[in-house]
């Protein structure tokens, strides 16, 4: 079988995940092409072999433009801050690198046009590009996309999403780039609420036509950890944000992101309420998908807990038996397995960064709405959400 | 003890729960006056009479003036629709009567207006007024009122409200006045928008400053039962309805109102997020409080489900044993005794028409919002919501 | 419409919950007979007296012969502790009164026995007895024993019943008559164990053919409220029992009594596994029934939540809209309603005395077990478990 | 860091699943010794080889006694059958080689003391070994068991523990070995009572002092697949097992294993009811430990949903950020780090193969009791559950 050489840009968190999904996916789903850990690519030399050391890299670099132009490399995966996601991508599909990046595509629109251009470019060349947005590839959602898409629930016409975090609820909590806008773009609205909006425009296969939004930083100022005591950091993001929204076809949305709902670790709900039925779904429950079927007859209609973990559900048959549900990093590794496949296959995998900038573009309309009186703000159409 | 003649105005769904309350209400506390069940008043003569007999009202008339006016009458209870409730309030009122009004208030701010300027002068007088937000009045959401209230989840930053119902999510259910503009106010927003409305603002103790709304209508006629084939009535209320708002003291909210969530039947849900903590409800399972106790450690912290069947909670003691869980009529009872114990004790009982005429304009700024582009849209403040 | 005159034995809290059936059944349901709430008896005079006045009953006694031999009293209802039904019972039969036995039917199997002895003789004068396993009566069990019925789980294979309370679990927990063998027959074996067995037996139609069983008392002794300092009252029941037990059709039941399961309020649970489907339930979420219907395909099937307040579930149509829910005493108005219509009809309710004597021989079964190695112990059947 | 070489035998589901451990385990955790996957034995040789390129061992073989004696292995993982346990890891542990072997230890009391005294010898000479009961380190079960010695929920009263499944609901669902006495030695009993029986004694510290147990075959044959039409195999084992319980403390215990549980996939269920608070665990909702403080003050006690994600929770530190939910494999990664850091250290690992056999006796208890009329039926104590 052929070599498939990954480039990973940043080894935190995301990272980390990322490497385990490198390392399982051949095992798990047995591929077309081999994956190789060939070289990770950090900030600092001595961190960064560390990290290859411990999360199997075979090589180490603190030059990511390095790493990038190898020739044993033909894939580059880019888990940095937002604020590099550009360059590097831009670099990488120059190369003729299929580049994986993560969500959200870029901390501005202007940055995720530039992006969907080289895309585009390298396209017409072969090379493929995939923005993570990793929560589709959660069985629970994977299954939810094709009830709604064989009709399960009739036409949808309400969208309920949120996804609620609670690290920042203590006015104590320190401070991290994440609280930067220069760094992050924005706050829980991008990190955060860019994942639902894509799940719920991928879910009802439906793009929203405007928002208006409200945005809220509870705490200006927070600590700096490792800096002289008192020295704070200024937040310069939304520490929480709602918006409500209508899609083209004529559906109502409700969204909220927030880092401040105290006891809600991880809590991405959706839920979506059609003609014919309704779905629902939390991630702190991931292996489960909530189905009413409005057909039932009443007496014995009610909302039902599919354990979505049997044999014929998304992505199930490779793993464990009924009932041994998997965790949160199992998204990850169906979606290498899905990007390797489309690399050998010649197609272009789904979410491309068409869809990343779609999401940018939505984001950016929350922002202005908030900016404006909340005012329903319309959002720019693609010309394709999906690969042409 | 003294009696207290209660004339029942309407008996309908709502004058069948509060029938019910009042039939039990003297045995399961005990109470300083004992009400009576005197008259009931409907439009149709056989019907009202029928009414009577098998709720037990010692007499019936299909002249509500009739009733209103009778000595032996101290209390108007009026569950009669919306457009009904300002000319018997304030007639009631004029005559001396204390008045309980069904929510919402009236179906314009005018109306109420107008009901809370006879309510402040029949209060000169002693003569008492409550609008029915019955859901205050659940024993998990009274317990919630006291949490807050006693700093349990500390400062209230956000809040996220819905009242989920499916029974118009056919399109073929049929056409009922509450879809009908003119008799209704509003639909969704108004019926059940309402109650979060009031629930949100009473539970965390603040008002809200502004909203931004959309509201939608997904099914534009709906055929009218017992009229010849094909006649349909058009319908001129909100299907569903949301809105984003700010509370003055600076919290965050997210509300909606629907009857087109499949499988929700009566699901009024609120979630408050403070800097301590947070609580949650859904009124499906309506004898359940969680809490999320921030102050935990983070090993052992959770949301803990409280039974609020303890003797200690709020109203309980006069119930039955933990774990014998109370339904939904029994915040009838409780709103029943209330408000004879005003009564009894000379003192205006909460919720005035004040809050009534308060969620009023809420409601109507969420449809000038609506109609301006979901521009924020402030909500004047009443001169007090409590009563003075 | 004829009147029924009642009389109630006992003003506690059985006393208390059968009143507000009383009080309200009719105006709920509209009944064929009118039924009276002609006279309690209780111990003591006064606060027999307070009673009446308090929870709506004509007159007062304690001398429950009175009550029981009046003329204008056709109905006995006893909520008595268990050491005095057998007497209440066959006097009240033998006066020619139809009556309603609290459970255990009584504290003996022989105590049980005259009891069927004496129903059998007066249901021969057209006389009606009822032994009050009420939760029969819970929609969502009623609901059950259709589903069950109809097939919907086809042969039932396994049934796992619970019965979980906590007011013991303290070790400073006062003694009450409860405790003592003499006035209570048993601990949680008879209080609870006979609901889940009676339950369990009417669910699957099937009775039990025979039970192996342990019983633990793990505080001895509980100090006496109102004595003086230290004295305490050595406890003589089961605080837990625990058996496994086989049907006669077969199936496999396991069943758990106690009063030591800290924060299990009231949860009475029972699941029925069968060859098409499951059932589940707990009494903690009274208004929901759990269906699990395994002809469903593998990808979409999962347990069910069904909302058991539709119009069409048993007993709905007489209350209030889907999803607003009924509450603990709910389950007596039933059992009255039934009572008086099987007495207007001339026929038999169910369940009869036949049922209580039946329970009464599982749970001397159990016992008897529990005091020979847990050896399993034949269930001698009763000629017939149904009226005839 | 030195190597540690590891032989695995069986590639089959527990094969993979421990592959996967194997494999992720060093990233995950960074350990003391370098595990390598050395080789893999199966019995067919093409298809060892094809599992050994799939799951990356380096090496495969048809012959187990070949990969148990090779230099480069220092640890033999047994994954394959129950009847072949026995011989298997005498074999490695008489080579010097450290023992990690799949639950339940053996087939037979016989065989598992055999293997006992195995590892007794090799103990001396260093030598380790362990038995797979790998839900001890599901991290909310390793909570749980934190919190019953720390005394969060005093002295443990009631034990409830059950393992639910449904493959075999069906009554043409396919013959298995799993369903022949010789290869698997029991049915539901052996497979996942074994699970339970170990998890309940484990939590609570406290071993059973014996058991009154009931067991069914409710299916006596099926079908066997590959086989020519009409082929049928005979069930030998039990489908479900049942049985009381009494600790030599004094605590209560209920314990049922099944596989004809319609809708239950996995439900490894267990509930501690203690003097001073209660823990639950459903395995189908992972990642959650319900937890009820009994010293709460009434109005505010509930049972809590702890969401065992934090960094402070066991295992989790290495793992992901909270609400980011871990699977089913996971607990084979914590068992696979366990072992290597016991064998680094020179410790004995929990639990060892006197854990094991004490479960085979527990397992031979409950069919004993099954065969003789249910009688309460002692289980020998080992003279040391824990290691020496």
């Amino acid at each position: 079988m052929q070599d498939l050489g990954v480039a990973l840009i940043g080894h935190a968190f995301m990272g980390r995940v990322h490497s385990h999904a490198w390392r399982s996916v051949s095992a798990v789903f047995g591929l077309s092409l081999e994956p190789r850990m060939t070289i990770v690519a950090g900030t600092d030399r001595a961190r960064t072999e560390a990290a290859a050391a411990r999360l199997g890299w075979q090589h180490a670099t603190d030059n990511w433009q390095q790493a990038v132009h190898r020739d044993d490399v033909q894939v580059v995966d880019i888990c940095s801050p937002g604020d590099s996601h550009a360059e590097i991508a831009i670099a990488a599909l120059e190369a003729g690198k299929h580049v994986l990046c993560e969500k959200p595509l870029a901390n501005t629109v202007a940055e995720a046009e530039a992006m969907v251009a080289a895309a585009r470019r390298a396209r017409e060349r072969g090379v493929r590009s995939m923005v993570g947005f990793t929560y589709r590839r959660t069985p629970a959602l994977a299954l939810a996309r094709e009830m709604v898409a064989e009709g399960r629930i009739g036409r949808v016409l309400q969208v309920r999403a949120s996804y609620l975090q609670d690290w920042l609820h203590d006015p104590q909590a320190p401070f991290t780039w994440r609280l930067d806008r220069a760094r992050a773009g924005s706050g829980a609205l991008g990190d955060i609420g860019s994942h639902i909006t894509d799940l719920a425009e991928h879910l009802i296969g439906d793009r929203l036509d405007g928002v208006s939004g409200q945005t809220a930083t509870f705490v200006d100022s927070r600590p700096v950890p490792g800096a002289p005591e008192g020295t704070r950091g200024e937040v310069t993001v939304d520490d929480a944000a709602v918006f409500t929204a209508r899609f083209a076809g004529g559906a109502l949305g409700v969204f909220e992101a927030t880092r401040f709902a105290a006891g809600r670790k991880n809590a991405l709900r959706i839920e979506l309420n059609g003609t014919d039925g309704s779905l629902a779904f939390d991630f702190e429950s991931m292996n489960e998908l909530w189905f009413y079927d409005a057909n039932e007859p009443n007496t014995t209609a009610g909302y039902r807990r599919i354990v979505v973990t049997e044999a014929d559900h998304p992505y199930l048959a490779a793993w464990w038996p009924p009932g041994h549900g998997l965790g949160y990093e199992h998204g990850f590794t169906h979606q290498a397995r899905d990007f390797v496949e489309a690399i050998a296959a010649g197609t272009d995998p789904e979410p491309g960064f068409e869809a990343g900038l779609h999401v940018q573009r939505v984001l950016a309309a929350v922002e202005a709405s908030a900016a404006n009186e909340s005012r329903y703000t319309r959002i720019e159409p693609e010309q394709s959400l999906q690969n042409p």
